[in-house]
């Protein structure tokens, strides 16, 4: 939490942060403004004191909702930075983040550096600044180690409130697609056909998913997955836009919406066979199903992440198919992870592959993903159920979002 | 144009330009790439050489459309590389980036380093990597006056037909929102109403706008505006979501959508009033319509950006109306800059400060937009008109979108 944010630069030698970028699609700084339309701002903290955060003056508006203490850009003279710099654009920005520092107190000592910024400027920034402040050092963290990852891992009751909202646009998105499929009139090759009888595409149900999660003034990152046969067994395949709407066939449905600007993210995914399953695909699902009920039943607090990778993967093997646990990147069978944790980032701490250590577990507060999964794309199949489950300061574990399992999707206008 | 990267790198002595991160939202890769679905990717391209795209195995089918030569990260052994590095992140992912340079060819030199990205890590990488090839120099270079920057100024024809596509969205939304407006009924306050009676406030007219856009695929950034009244009067400022929409009020109404994933852009705007104008309003738009005009027709190949802000303003002041040329900073009048460059990045090279030298010019191949306006906040209204122009090969300037002007738009079911 954003609590431990002091705590955990005590454990690092950190004596401040220094976060670069808007406070839109950037984490760590969306973390501590909280949001915004605040384009190029830099915020510092130093240890033990609140954040400030540097702005343009036409942005004092925006960056005013941060509530952090506010200092506008104009406050240091540019002009004369300019001149001194002799108009050395990268070097007047490290004059300038010199004067910030030190308006922040921040005079020598360990600064971590983040932001998803042009990082094009920004090093050659901090390679000016280093030779400008020699006491200083600069320090790059690895991503999915790094001081805010750590902090983002356990959500605050006001995070979750926010990561449910989207969870409820995801489900009432999901089930307007699916009320809109299974209203679809069928021809007799089994291909659903659109109001005015051409037959409806994979590219048509993109557009309609777009559209609806848009209307919610959510945020559609262009990666979301409605994928059917083939390419539902392909994990990461967005789904071909020219192939046909079928029943009978695997449809694999994940989405992660994400408040507009780059907020809080809901990620869902649910397997559909429109009008009838082959018995084939029915047990598959089931398999996938069970292993999602029994994860369900078994989560228990601070226990470690990949202990369920783990179950998971030897339920599989007792089924026949091919994990990580004895497989090397299979490519069919069970080929991903279980799950991770859902924030700012679509994909944070904690995270359940086998090789984590013990830390990346199911402590109060954390929110991840439950997602299992089969894939056999030479059988033109897929399968996978994702929630997004909060772990209750409680202990208990809560879906954020409800929605119905079913496989099988009757058609209102087709019987077999 | 792309095709200008090598003698862009001789003149700069760059050795080679390495590039991290997506393949969306992410300039400089979209650039090389032409965008798709690869995440966290690298790009090493050496002076003279074709453009090496590294990518996860994952996303082989996406990375292969860049038509660019392709590695997987698979070819370097991860675990190998983790133990080597003690399973230090930043070290191993800097040991991989030394095995990727020598598969680009460059073991010496200046290497520029770009990408809009998590720059904590990529900080912490090149921190390693400096030390572990010191026959290397990394650069940053600053983002207005970057390679990329320079390179992106000109566009070739199969940008232009990208950003025109993006422009005819533009202009269809645009126009699905004048008709809706105008078929509004209105009470006797003026306010328009939905069709249940409810006032129709700015935030119903967003969210109709974001919808709009989604239903043609384009992605919409959050600080698109449509305001009126006092919040038309500045700037940057959104549009108050709870402010009612009524007659006679002066509406600014700036869009500029991009390719789904963060591709090209259109930018674009225009004022209204609903139903009437007020004498004060009409005469300070036809103003801003008059010297938009006079732009239109003055514009010359190769003319320096900054004389046509200095012919604004010097009509504006003409007028009665503070401006940058003779005010710093102004909040009222006409206060921000003429236009820029439209491209992958919203606001690119060439740019029209009056501080600009005369690089910034209206090269062939550019693509600017033009956009006086006068703001009034104070007296509740603002005013700005825009256009994305192309500066033709055969020198002549093409509007991208053709769009009425109109500044009163008649309400279909209402009269004075």
């Amino acid at each position: 939490m954003k609590s431990d944010l002091d705590a955990l630069m005590k454990t690092r030698n950190l004596d401040a942060l220094i976060v670069f970028g808007n406070a839109e699609h950037n984490p760590p700084m969306t973390y501590l403004t909280g949001g915004g339309h605040v384009s190029h701002a830099t915020l510092i903290k130093k240890q033990g004191d609140a954040a400030i955060l540097f702005h343009g003056d036409m942005e004092r508006d925006e960056a005013a909702k941060s509530g952090l203490k506010l200092i506008s850009y104009s406050k240091y003279d540019f002009d004369a930075l300019s001149k001194k710099s002799n108009k050395d654009d990268l070097l007047t920005g490290a004059l300038r983040c010199e004067l910030m520092l030190a308006d922040a107190g921040v005079n020598s000592g360990r600064v971590g550096v983040y932001g998803t910024y042009d990082l094009s400027a920004v090093f050659g920034i901090l390679s000016h600044l280093q030779k400008l402040m020699p006491a200083m050092e600069f320090i790059g963290e690895a991503r999915e180690d790094s001081i805010f990852m750590h902090a983002m891992e356990t959500k605050d009751e006001s995070e979750v409130a926010r990561i449910r909202k989207m969870g409820k646009i995801t489900t009432e998105v999901v089930g307007k697609i699916a009320n809109f499929l299974t209203s679809c009139n069928v021809n007799a090759d089994e291909v659903l056909l659109n109001d005015d009888s051409s037959p409806l595409t994979v590219g048509d149900v993109h557009a309609k998913i777009r559209l609806w999660v848009a209307e919610h003034g959510a945020e559609l990152p262009s990666g979301f997955i409605f994928a059917i046969g083939h390419d539902a067994g392909v994990p990461h395949s967005s789904g071909n836009p020219t192939d046909l709407m079928k029943l009978g066939q695997t449809i694999v449905f994940d989405i992660y919406p994400a408040e507009a600007g780059g907020g809080y993210y809901y990620d869902f995914t649910r397997t559909w066979s429109l009008g009838y399953a082959t018995p084939e695909a029915q047990e598959l699902f089931d398999q996938v199903k069970e292993i999602f009920e029994k994860l369900n039943d078994n989560f228990d607090l601070n226990a470690p992440f990949k202990n369920y990778q783990k179950m998971v993967c030897e339920f599989f093997e007792s089924k026949g198919h091919k994990t990580p646990l004895h497989t090397k990147s299979p490519v069919e069978g069970y080929v991903h992870g279980l799950g991770h944790g859902v924030g700012l980032n679509i994909h944070e701490r904690p995270f359940s592959s086998l090789s984590n250590g013990d830390d990346h577990r199911l402590a109060p507060g954390v929110v991840i993903t439950s997602e299992p999964g089969l894939y056999y794309p030479e059988k033109g199949m897929g399968f996978r159920i994702e929630d997004t489950l909060w772990v209750r300061p409680d202990g208990k574990m809560e879906t954020l979002a409800e929605y119905p399992y079913d496989f099988v999707l009757p058609m209102k206008n087709w019987k077999k």
